[in-house]
């Protein structure tokens, strides 16, 4: 699946990812209102407005990027009608041939982290038959739990050629509370990614591992050491321009061909038209306004890479 | 929530709560067929077999344990469906007046964190109505992404009386990987520790937190020095039974009053009739043979603490 993805950003020159972390708040309110009027303010109508954003934007930006990035607690939040748009969601990108990130940040017990593995990018056996239940190409991973926790994750990926990033450095705040804490001397966030580097090497694409790693744009110093620490891993950095990342600071996640990250963006692209670089388009043309933000955001980070 | 956690713990005299970890292998045939029969080799009918392999455990079991933890990985598995069956748990669980333990290990950046906050313990508002998305009691929450990434959780259990179990050492083999680094000399799951004790000033119950914490009974010595960093928070233990903790191990999660401490069986209990000691009530009586399971592990753990 890296082989994809790596194929896909060499496609469309555009080494992000576009978040797709719908918040009722973005969502403009002809989609809520034609969505209310069908279901009622119910779960169900959330989920619809939230179904018929994403559409959307996907319809709008599709062409200029090679993936998505559904955030699931925005949909788990609705309950049942919310992860059924997720799912709806996760199935139009994949029919639009978008590499799909499925951010989900599980991490549990061996048998537990299959379970989860399976359901969101392997099949489910029931009887004789088979079943793919969420069907993402990528995961998010947290590592707490250690290697018996990540390895039922890696096994899905060598069976179904898929792959993960795993949390490293993340782009919180308070992410540096227990992931730099120093262990002899060095902080807790390098022996994730010396790990990374290791559960990678079982998982190979061409160029890059399957096994990719996440470290927020907030930190461009601590991107460039662990850019080292982790040759093989494609990075997925978070943190883009609404937490405070730009272009410049990120040009150290990147190899010398502009290959080894990308860089996700959500309430910047997929909210744009409530920005003022973008106000002009009108909240009826939100999804034009996600696709000028992609193309701002594309020549921010090419800019930078030149 | 801690209050009426322990206040049943007291009732019922059983410092335990039963996982509620569905897997198709621990479903007696006849539920299976008859699920089946109704919905196909399907994931709708997966999810019917283990709704009614709950709810038979549930109905045989529930005067005796204060709570349950359905782990939702083994939901989640099973697609749309399969959280169906895990909310129609969580509902009839509370129904029956059990204290709900969602094992989500849930954690991300601020917003994304109340967005599952709000999914698994308060109230979504949408338009002018409110809903219950799964309402959980309590859930488990995973601390690697730091205090922003806890906090939302903590806001929604001020508001809504609920609690967290946040994962300090883990019952798995390889939890030591990270969180027994040391730092300063100091182990990492130490100052985890000492973050859930922070944590949990700031939403006390009667003499415990409503701020847990999960140790797992495979690390007893652990348990005994966490107990003392983390005097207010209830410790959740995973790990006994089937995955080697005994109750005699147990005796140092608790205080003196043989508080503290509520310890979980899963597989132990919901496929106990598949274990040499319970053969005897047969696949049919699988319910049976969870009740004195539970017994057993009342008298194992009860035995222990005398």
């Amino acid at each position: 699946m890296i082989n994809k993805l790596v194929k896909k950003i060499q496609e469309t020159g555009a080494p992000i990812v576009v978040g797709l972390d719908p918040m009722l708040s973005y969502i403009p309110e002809h989609i809520q209102k034609r969505a209310f009027a069908e279901f009622g303010e119910t779960l169900e109508g959330a989920a619809e407005a939230i179904w018929q954003f994403n559409k959307e934007i996907v319809d709008k930006t599709y062409d200029l990027i090679p993936a998505v990035k559904p955030q699931i607690a925005m949909y788990e939040q609705f309950g049942i009608p919310g992860l059924t748009a997720f799912k709806k969601t996760v199935d139009y990108c994949k029919a639009k041939d978008l590499v799909v990130i499925g951010d989900i940040k599980r991490g549990d017990i061996g048998s537990t982290s299959a379970a989860y593995a399976v359901g969101h990018m392997g099949k489910v056996k029931i009887g004789s038959n088979e079943y793919t239940p969420f069907g993402e190409d990528f995961v998010t991973v947290n590592p707490y739990m250690g290697s018996d926790s990540v390895n039922p994750f890696i096994d899905i990926c060598k069976e179904e050629n898929k792959g993960l990033f795993i949390l490293v450095k993340t782009s919180n705040p308070s992410s540096g509370e227990f992931q730099d804490q120093l262990i002899n001397g060095r902080p807790l966030y390098e022996l994730v990614g010396e790990k990374v580097d290791q559960w990678g090497e079982q998982c190979m694409g061409d160029k890059y591992s399957n096994i990719g790693a996440v470290v927020g744009a907030t930190y461009p110093e601590m991107g460039k050491v662990l850019r080292k620490i982790m040759p093989k891993a494609y990075i997925l950095v978070p943190g883009y321009g609404a937490q405070g990342g730009q272009g410049k600071d990120l040009v150290h996640f990147f190899d010398d061909e502009g290959l080894g990250a990308i860089v996700n963006s959500s309430r910047g692209i997929i909210a744009a038209y409530k920005q003022e670089a973008y106000t002009k388009y009108g909240a009826e043309n939100f999804g034009e306004a996600s696709r000028a933000a992609v193309e701002d955001m594309v020549a921010d980070i090419s800019g930078a890479l030149k």
